[in-house]
């Protein structure tokens, strides 16, 4: 994977200027994403900053975040060829940081499970995850330094897992959905894809301003394992790669324990699609009322789940996630991170579906920040997610830290 | 003012057709509007639905929601001639409960405080207010039954009551804001006008397809009169109306009292400029980097407050709006509304600004909803606020109704 900081290294150091660093990343996809297509636009002359603390790095940026540069399609053809006015805020702040946005990488049709056709990175026959699918696979195949997903149920941290990378999906609104299209309004959470926990850390304290998320340090922190039974059982290789993540970060020093949530963060899981159906129909009600007939079958179902969510049936998720919110924050008074499964297993050997955020969903309604750490192996790529509590993005990036150094070795 | 009830009515009676509606709108406009300038843009062949709760009725859509069928100016001239792809999530959803989004509404650049040029339909030589201008003026003059606004500080309340019509600013995200131009995301809130309390709770309910907003009822009502001393004195017609308001209540037989707000919550108001200066500054990143000098002139304040606000100051901000919502709640268990002023007074004499969101702040950044009652007199007109629990939208309405009832009564 290209890393960030080494980037950043020999820019600082004089060996790579920035526009130097872009044409690294161009020659990685002329290489690679023939045999991936994780892009759906690049551009060719785009405007190279040679100053600011994100200079040189090349972003891939989901294409359901408008670029006022590049066409923004949602992964949908009743967005074809539409050119947003302005940059999502996110991307502006990139660009204020001195960073390039590279290329629009494909998503699932408004970041719902209609897969796309990028392929994953490690083997072809499987899915990259969605709907993050494009960014993912970028970063996962050594194309990009850095790129923006999103997440409403999985689509950030799965995503990652399957394809190899270390990923980011900030405490809530810790970066602005602004530009980004919605399809949950209580759930859409922008992240970050890059090649490792400290590439993620500089990138998040750059873009927000926020130095104090690079900064924090961790020495033995107490972890708490959550196996999420009430989402179903992992698979063999998830299973053995949280124990192997629970194996470093007790020899890297980590106090480490069992935990199983109390009921009311087990109902709140269970409230996460009604919640996000319900926004989902009202968010998209243009596309409903004009193109329904034009809409992928997935994108369809879900909306029309939402059309049979009441009003109460929402109002009593919005109560349980609230009530669930202040239970979590109360409970990482006795710890200071969660380890659990990024996903289920494995990538799936499939195109035709993106996989399952069961182990995503909870973490997601709860706004906190959630990491994936991959985890070295035989085989496709396995991840742990670590969960911080909310506001906490440098503590969860600090335990990340912690246990990917202790698996690398 | 048109009602939309009675437009209901007849055409629920059969003595008005849904296109007979609309043409009274447009002849009003035609007679009215050369003197007031709602307006920037106007449908002149709509879609006109003959069925649903809203058939018939003509919305004023404040022009920083999206329309698919007409521009969307952001009353700035960078976005001049702007055409989005799809129509907001609201123009959608009235849409489909059989309403004609007619016209784009004036609004203050970004719906900031750069006045428009609309005029007060009372007297143009005063402002009608901001953000939402046109959509209180088109509603204040009589020339449609409903209009969309969007308050951060006081754009819905403080123009609804310098133009003497009712307007709700419901719950935070009751009505969603997917596809409305963002300044602050913890505070953007979407708002109805209309020419009578009943008018709104009908509207809402519709839009929402919670029957219950319509249907609350109320018949004793705890009131508890809030002064907000911590936003500085009332002019004397506010504090009138405030009196002539609480005397109906009682008259119609609420239970009045006096309260003074608990400290939190004065913390929480003397936070909210941070906290929106903050968010507006990422949310247009792209118009400060791309069209700083084009901006106007209290835009440019605005914006360049935020670059002054630090991460730190912004997070401690959301902490006391947190804390100071849940003292809120639990004062709320004593009471069934809060009475307070709309405005300092009615709309000054003036076209150069749009007057003082002071008394509405501290509800916005609750998230509670808002309601103005005009409150008749003589000279210009002045409302009062009623203030009711968040997601307590209909028994707030229930308490405005019985308050308007009683003023007209």
């Amino acid at each position: 994977m290209l890393s960030l900081l080494d980037l950043r290294a020999r820019i600082a150091a004089g060996t790579l200027t920035p526009a130097g660093a872009i044409d690294l990343c161009r020659e990685a996809i002329a290489n690679r994403d023939p045999a991936i297509g994780a892009f759906v636009a690049i551009d060719q002359n785009p405007v190279i900053p040679q100053d600011g603390p994100l200079a040189g790095i090349a972003v891939g940026i989901k294409d359901i975040i408008d670029t006022a540069t590049l066409p923004t399609q949602m992964g949908a053809a009743i967005y074809e060829g539409w050119q947003p006015r302005a940059d999502a805020a996110i991307v502006s702040r990139l660009k204020e940081r001195g960073a390039v946005a590279l290329a629009k990488t494909t998503t699932t049709a408004f970041a719902s499970s209609d897969p796309t056709t990028t392929r994953n990175p490690h083997d072809p026959g499987h899915t990259p995850g969605g709907s993050s699918a494009g960014s993912a696979a970028a970063v996962g195949a050594g194309m990009l330094p850095l790129a923006l997903g999103t997440q409403t149920a999985g689509s950030v941290i799965r995503p990652a897992s399957f394809c190899g990378c270390a990923a980011i999906k900030p405490s809530f609104r810790l970066i602005p959905t602004v530009g980004v299209k919605t399809w949950s309004w209580a759930l859409d959470t922008v992240g970050l894809f890059a090649a490792s926990v400290p590439d993620l850390a500089y990138a998040l304290a750059a873009i927000t301003g926020r130095d104090g998320i690079e900064g924090e340090e961790t020495s033995s922190p107490r972890i708490a394992v959550v196996r999420q039974d009430f989402a179903g059982a992992p698979e063999a290789a998830a299973d053995a790669a949280l124990a192997t993540a629970r194996a470093a970060a007790e020899k890297a020093g980590a106090q480490v324990f069992d935990l199983s949530l109390p009921q009311e963060l087990v109902t709140a899981w269970e409230r996460h699609g009604a919640l996000q159906d319900f926004e989902a129909r009202q968010a998209l009600g243009f596309e409903v009322t004009h193109h329904r007939d034009a809409l992928p079958p997935e994108v369809r179902r879900n909306l029309e789940a939402g059309d049979a969510v009441a009003p109460a049936t929402y109002d009593d998720a919005r109560r349980h996630a609230h009530r669930a919110r202040r239970v979590l924050k109360d409970l990482f008074g006795g710890f200071d991170a969660i380890l659990t499964f990024s996903a289920p297993g494995p990538a799936p050997a499939t195109l035709v579906s993106t996989g399952n955020p069961r182990f995503n969903r909870l973490w997601t309604l709860m706004g906190v920040p959630c990491v994936n750490v991959p985890v070295p192996g035989d085989g496709l790529p396995v991840g742990v997610q670590v969960v911080g509590r909310f506001g906490g993005d440098g503590q969860a990036l600090a335990v990340a830290r912690l246990i990917e150094g202790a698996l690398r070795g």
